[in-house]
C-alpha cells in the first residue's frame, strides 16, 4: 500500500442505465464504469468501494466511494479527469477529497439517506421514465406518513428483506421515515445507519398499500412484528430509488 | 366539418427524443407521433395542432393541442387509448377534454408558462442530462433576478429575437421574469400571451451574463432598448426549457 493515496469520491448516477452498482461480469457497472474511468487516467487497476451496493435501476445523488491511487492528484483536478474519462456514461464525480488511509467508504458509514419518489397520476411517465415509479390509482400520502412513523425505531425488518439478503441480522434502526406529497408527486425519505436488501423498497411497496387504503397503519405495524416476509407488500420497483446522502 | 368531435389535449413531451413539435419530413416530432397515435385509433388522418410550435429539444408538461375526430370518445378512453399508441415515444397525453368545435390551441391562447432550468455545477449532468442546462461559472441569481425585471412589461423585443422569427411584431408584453435558487438549480419562470421564436433561450442567456458579472441590469436594459439582435447574450440551449401551461 506504501505510497498510494486514497480518494473518497461523491458520485451521481442514473441507474437506469446500469445493471447495478456492482462490476458482475460484462454487465455495465457504476463500479465497472468508474473503475475503467481510474485505470484510463493511471494506468493502474484499482478497485472502487461503495458504501451502498446499489441494484439495478437504483439512482445515486450522493454515493460514497473510495478509491487507492498511486499518483497524487489534486483533487478537483482528479475529479475533473474523471468525469472526462466518464462521459459515454450516465455516472458523474460530484465531488473528490483526499481520505485518510484508512478510511471505509462502507464500514464507515455511520448514516445512509435514502429518497423515493412515486408519481401518482394515470398517464404514463415521460420526462420522468425510470426516474419514478408512476402508481395509478390515489394515494392517500396522509396514511401512509402515518402507517410509515410505525417503522421508526429499532426493529427486526425481516418482513422487509429480501430473501437474497447476505445481511447477518436483521435488526435494524430506521431513524427517519417521512412521506410528503407534492402535488401529483409523493416523496419518502428514510434514514437510517444501514438497511437491508431491498429493505426500503419493500417499506415503500408495503406503504403504498397503506395510501390505497388495503392496509391500515395498525396492519403494517402487525406486518413488522410478524417478522415474515410473507406480510410485505409488492416491492416498489428501483426506478424511484435514489441513494442520496452517507454520513460518516 | 360535420360530424367532427373537437378534443383540447395536455401534453408532456421529452423533447431531447424529437426534432421539435413539428411535423417535417421524417424527423421525429411530436406532432408527427401524435397524428399517428390518432390515426392507429380512429383509422384517420387528422392535423393535431399545438398551442406552441417547441424546437428540437425543449420540453413540455403542459403544452396543449388540439384535434378532430370523427368518433366520439369520452374523454378519458380518449386519453388512454392514445397513450396506449404513444408508448415508445416520450410523449404522454395527460388529459383530453371534449372541446368546442371552434376552439384553437394557437389562436386562443391568452397565456403561455415557460420554466427554464439552470443546473450550476462543474461536474456533467447524468440524471438531469438533456434535462437542464449546466453552467460551470458561479451565477449569482439575485443578479438574475433584478435584471429579469427590466424585461417585464409591453416592448419590442427585437434583441431577444431570433432571425427566423415569423412573427409580423416584435411587440410582446411580458408580464412575470421571474429567477429563483434552489441549491445548485436556478429555476425561471416567464408568463405572456406570446412569445417570439428563441425568445425565452435568448432572455436566459442574456440574464446568465448578468448572474456572471459581464452585464449590470441596466445593461440588460439598454440592451433590450437596442433593438438590436447583436446585443443579446448567447442563447442557452433547449435543454433547460419547459413549456409549462397554456391558459384560454
Amino acid at each position: 500500500m506504501c505510497g498510494l493515496n486514497r480518494y473518497k469520491l461523491i458520485l451521481e448516477y442514473d441507474g437506469s442505465q446500469f445493471q447495478g452498482w456492482q462490476r458482475l461480469g460484462q454487465a455495465p457497472s457504476v463500479q465497472g464504469a468508474l473503475e475503467q474511468a481510474v485505470f484510463a487516467l493511471t494506468g493502474a487497476r484499482a478497485d472502487v468501494i461503495g458504501a451502498g451496493r446499489t441494484d439495478s435501476g437504483v439512482h445515486a445523488r450522493g454515493q460514497v466511494a473510495h478509491v487507492d491511487i498511486a499518483k497524487p492528484f489534486a483533487p478537483q483536478r482528479l475529479c475533473d479527469a474523471l468525469n472526462a474519462h466518464l462521459r459515454p456514461h450516465r455516472v458523474a464525480v460530484l465531488r473528490a477529497e483526499a481520505a485518510d488511509s484508512g478510511f471505509h467508504a462502507r464500514f464507515d458509514a455511520i448514516r445512509r439517506i435514502y429518497h423515493y419518489r412515486i408519481i401518482n397520476r394515470r398517464s404514463p411517465l415521460v420526462i420522468e421514465r425510470g426516474l419514478a415509479w408512476r402508481v395509478v390509482r390515489p394515494l392517500d400520502a396522509e396514511a401512509m406518513a402515518v402507517a410509515a412513523q410505525r417503522l421508526v425505531g429499532a426493529h427486526d425488518f425481516t418482513t422487509f428483506r429480501d430473501s437474497k439478503c447476505q445481511a447477518k441480522s436483521p435488526m435494524k434502526t430506521l431513524d427517519v421515515a417521512r412521506v410528503v406529497r407534492d402535488g401529483v408527486e409523493i416523496q419518502f425519505a428514510f434514514e437510517a445507519r444501514s438497511f437491508l436488501h431491498r429493505q426500503v423498497r419493500s417499506m415503500v411497496g408495503t406503504l403504498v398499500e397503506a395510501g390505497l387504503g388495503k392496509m391500515s397503519a395498525d396492519d403494517v405495524a402487525a406486518a413488522l412484528a410478524a417478522k415474515d416476509r410473507a406480510y410485505c407488500g409488492p416491492v416498489a420497483p428501483a426506478d424511484g430509488l435514489y441513494l442520496m446522502r452517507v454520513d460518516y
